[in-house]
């Protein structure tokens, strides 16, 4: 990415990643953030060179846009990046965005040339610049939306492979059903059981004291922020319903089983869940080793 | 528990760490279990003194007795432990058994004297004697039935206490129905997402690149082996149907209002379900530090 001009719009966990790695290639960052501190903070870490005042300028400025705000904030980014009279001659060649629901993301990008929805499969228990790194994405894999151009699509995967993953081409349809069983449905699980836990203890303190180990890893997701995932259920609703519907009826389906004394459905399950959280700790392992 | 003359049958984690406990207090263990190997580990670490041939000698010579075996196991020996011709003045001034069903070991404990139904809330990862402690259960609660006799629950109690284990005093019936919620129920829901997940995998292999750590996170207690999870699915299959009953209903009734666009209903169970997990995890950090 030498001499690129990268605009990165959010100088979170995300952004700030980016924004990390590009430069340690040769970019030239420019950032742009509605809070002062972050941007501050993204200088004193080296992360940006150069602020933009606002969005519009931080697009005209930059060969490469990148787009790492919440689901909501993209979508009304976007929005504001489409307007009739632009100049394409001195627009980004790319512009991509990293939020974790892509169907309204898609919707609202029609009409801004060169954008690729995306989505890095990086994350981290502390979010903000503080916890940013160049090295987030190695290994990880980072979706994204083919947008029906080849050019357009050569230029995101050398993007997504700059930042040392591994690029995987998803409808924005399938996408968001896939993140609704594989991010989102583990989410409501851990916070649907904490509430409760949290009713049952209320109604009998002694419930508390039965808790053990199991429980509370169970519960570890449940402590991630509200407003992180206020705007994805909203985005995502209906395909997390479906989720929430379906794992409701293989709950049902096991209960009734065991009403007859049968435990062999719910044992049967083990096996199979064995060898997927094995699969993928060994995955998440190997990631963390490198 | 200087001089006392301590049995164990079964010296796995939980049997073995109670050994190790008792020891540093004075008493002398005698240990029975079905593995040869499991017994000469035990007397390599220090955790028994003497062995048994079988759990009827074990008792004879045992002025306290523990039988830490998995809940069918617990069943069995207690049957083995009621036969009509049994010499009372010969026998333990207390018998308690740890394990994590309580309906089911009452009733096979019906005939044998001085028996309490016990469940401590201490566990780890690793099972086996050369995970064993003597401080497993330090700051843990410890659950028991109340036997109905003064005397006899003031010696679990002291017990209980030997292991610097806080005593808790509960029904066997209200037991299984808080265990089912706050152990089995979390089980259930990490290997039932497991095999879910083990589907999707199977049918779009792109379900597995999309996975993030949150999944993982859930997916952990799916690790635990079924030998251990079937016995106590077998005898406490009613109280986990009605609990995989009731979170299913919390489940539809979420994914109704997420399908109506109406996010407010799992928005709202964030902040009970935060409180909650960061209560649990508080507890347990302050047992790991102490």
């Amino acid at each position: 990415m030498k001499g690129v001009r990268l605009g990165v719009a959010g100088i979170g966990l995300i952004g700030g990643s980016i924004a990390l790695r590009a430069r340690r290639l040769g970019a030239r960052i420019t950032g742009f953030d509605a809070d002062p501190a972050a941007l501050r903070e993204a200088r004193a870490r080296g992360a940006v060179d150069d602020v933009a005042a606002d969005l519009a300028s931080l697009a005209r400025s930059s060969d490469v846009l990148v787009i790492a705000l919440p689901v909501d904030a993209t979508v009304k980014a976007l929005q504001t990046l489409a307007p009739p009279d632009r100049d394409v001659d001195a627009w980004p060649s790319l512009i991509v965005d990293v939020a974790s629901v892509k169907t309204a993301v898609g919707a609202a990008a029609g009409d801004v040339p060169h954008f690729v929805a995306t989505h890095p499969l990086a994350g981290r228990e502390r979010g903000g610049i503080g916890a940013a790194d160049a090295a987030l994405f190695a290994g990880r894999t980072w979706a994204y939306i083919p947008p029906g151009d080849a050019a357009l699509e050569t230029r995101v995967r050398a993007f997504i492979a700059a930042m040392e993953a591994e690029a995987v081409a998803v409808t924005a349809a399938d996408h968001d059903a896939i993140v609704a069983l594989t991010s989102h449905l583990p989410q409501a699980l851990s916070v649907i059981l904490g509430a409760a836990l949290a009713e049952a203890v209320h109604e009998d303190p002694r419930v508390a004291d039965l808790c053990g180990p199991g429980m509370l890893s169970m519960l570890r997701l449940a402590r991630s922020p509200e407003s992180v995932w206020r705007p994805i259920v909203a985005e995502n609703a209906a395909p997390i319903a479906s989720r929430l519907r379906s794992f409701a009826g293989q709950l049902v389906a096991t209960a009734e089983r065991l009403e007859r004394g049968d435990v062999s459905r719910l044992m049967s399950f083990f096996g199979d869940a064995r060898r997927v959280a094995g699969a993928l700790e060994e995955r998440f392992a190997a990631l963390t080793r490198s």
